[in-house]
């Protein structure tokens, strides 16, 4: 935890200072029992914006509009709808992307290029674009709507996903909230993780999107799920500048909370979303620490956390090792067998190029709990990197199976 | 089908002239009905031979002293044990890889180095080597025994995998012989595929080994059952000569026949591969047409046949085009979507930059068969590949969870 960083109890999107945001049903969420699917979060004034996208190559229209304006580096409110992803519609979907931003500056009295969207859902169908008009001015913004907007925006996710911490910049107290989801995908083409984070406080835009990019690194790019990725994924940062701080540069003596405080912040959410992957009943923490490079201890840690031989031997709390020797040796990198140490749940099971006897029972019981660790040392170099996965359950199959579309 | 290449029917890795096989059980293989777990492939007189080995930067010294041995050209025979993989288990795999190749080199009275080994089982344990060293006097080498040889080599294999071709070289009938196991991991770290060819034709060394690295990259190398790659996988090619015609080399004329005699000799049974794949109820087969590189076609085609997402869907037969999509678009391969087209059995799903209404049910009863074509033309250029999987199902996770080390 950074120094000055203190989780804000029950804390959400609209926690930082200026912030409001609603929801309502517009009819898109079929599959949900929570029925909100439309939802806006809004500044009462103009944000300094940063984006960090998918890096699919096949992109919602909703993502390439964002990217337009989020070069802007000004935007003042996000409208979001869940249940379609409006991808792979042809022409019609930056139309509708279009559309959706202009519906929100018009409820919300501001210009259209300061209205960011996002869409998350089933690929290859139309915005309901008459349904969505009907129902944009049944949305009513309070400066406690957030936990609504993190309800809105959830697909198959069990429970919303949502988090504010603060920190003083200078003497002056700051908020950062966030709302995020995505699990996975149990329906078709929702595996989108959206995430959005306000704060009030004011940041030099170069800065935020620095600071967005190297927290997304270190939390939302490191979960998987199930390896495959969205055509949308968007992690939005709003910074309202309300807290009255001196604006936080590169260079401030703030810098470096900040980051440290955002990037807690968005961990914390992304070990949320993979605690509540598809199907999950555990989460899996991988630590890959002495490679030689950051990207190295990145891949690798990643590779283990996404293997399905992991997952099902995480699933069935085997201690069974080989697998994760067969991951880490798959993964590409730098990796020599005679160096690593390799620990479940801190047991020790491989070092000094040999197995390690350990008493299966104990691990086996061990990995029975609801968290369960594995940590590599490749002792090559210096780097570390953790990624965060689930277990690969039957429930999983069974639910990306029996959806029709 | 190569223009001179015939199937054997009941073809297998002893079919070509001068081959003997035989098996026995060692009492490594504990989980299995059909308990042979040892035996071995040898040739009358000295071969050619060519290796392809897993590319895990983890590997069993089994494939380790290969490699020392095949990079001389010339071994005539072929230990091998299923139920350990001799992998992850420090100085004594290297020891225990040896004496088994010199346990076969005594039995056949031959030179040690003569002798290749391979493995394939769980990681992490020792070879039993008492029990190895007292089975094999017991292993009797038929001309007939490939049947028994492709038992032996199984891990969680429901079925054995084998096949023979002939084709005339230079006027000379040659044949071509091959046995292959590996089906995706139901037991822990038994992923590995282990594929044993064998030949009478006359081959130059360099050249056998050009054609094996061929005929694997289009069949073994584009099969996936999970993801997950093994320490012990290895392709040996074995060219004994005794069809008597004159040694076939790059610029041979009947070079090209002879590559795509092997080619689908291979392509067949890595088909067997994915359709045996564990918990498996369909063959996926993927082609990705007009890529800008055969490497963006492979990498395209691979990512669709891998993507749990696609597996899914393929195993409730839904036909849910927008995964295929995802997964292209993440894949890396060079793609547009405006320019591209995808078929699901060859129905038309995606065109001109937005969806192709079709007839969902007309697809979903197509999709029940027990083979399932995607295809996806990019229009970028003009190369292609073709990948093998199956589709992903409760029993896949089941099996994998419930093994107890």
């Amino acid at each position: 935890m950074a120094e000055q960083c203190i989780p804000v109890p029950g804390g959400n999107v609209t926690t930082p200072k200026g912030f409001r945001a609603g929801a309502t049903y517009a009819g898109l969420k079929t599959y949900a029992d929570d029925k909100l699917d439309l939802c806006i979060l809004v500044s009462e004034t103009p944000c300094v914006i940063a984006g960090v996208f998918t890096r699919n190559s096949i992109v919602s229209p909703s993502v390439e509009l964002d990217k337009e304006r989020v070069a802007r580096r000004r935007a003042q409110a996000v409208i979001v709808n869940s249940g379609c992803a409006n991808a792979c519609v042809g022409p019609q979907g930056m139309i509708d992307a279009r559309e959706m931003a202009a519906l929100g500056a018009g409820k919300l009295g501001i210009g259209e290029e300061d209205v960011l969207v996002a869409s998350t859902g089933i690929i290859g169908v139309e915005l309901p674009m008459a349904m969505i008009r009907s129902a944009v001015d049944r949305i009513e913004l309070t400066p406690d709507g957030g936990g609504l907007f993190a309800r809105a925006i959830m697909t198959t996710d069990s429970r919303p996903k949502q988090g504010a911490v603060t920190l003083e910049v200078g003497g002056t107290p700051c908020t950062i909230g966030a709302a995020v989801k995505g699990v996975g995908m149990i329906h078709p083409n929702m595996a989108t993780l959206l995430c959005f984070v306000a704060t009030d406080a004011a940041v030099e835009p170069g800065f935020l999107q620095a600071a967005l990019k190297s927290a997304a690194d270190l939390s939302f790019n490191m979960v998987t799920v199930d390896g495959d990725s969205s055509t949308n994924d968007t992690v939005l940062a709003m910074a309202n500048g309300m807290a009255g701080n001196a604006p936080i540069q590169a260079e401030s003596p703030e810098a470096e909370a900040f980051t440290e405080a955002l990037s807690e912040l968005c961990v914390s959410l992304a070990k949320e979303v993979a605690r509540d992957g598809e199907g999950a009943t555990k989460l899996l923490e991988v630590t890959v620490e002495g490679a030689t490079s950051v990207e190295d201890a990145r891949l690798a840690a990643r590779t283990v956390a996404s293997s399905p031989l992991v997952k099902t031997a995480i699933h069935g709390a085997d201690p069974n090792w080989g697998r994760v020797m067969m991951a880490l040796g798959r993964s590409g990198a730098k990796i020599e067998e005679q160096k690593l140490a390799l620990y479940l749940n801190e047991i020790c099971v491989f070092d000094e190029g040999g197995p390690v006897p350990f008493y299966q029972e104990a691990a086996r019981v061990s990995m029975k709990e609801p968290e369960v660790r594995i940590r590599a040392n490749l002792r090559m170099g210096r780097y570390r990197a953790t990624a965060w996965g689930c277990d690969l359950t039957e429930e999983y199959v069974r639910f990306n199976s029996e959806y029709s579309t």
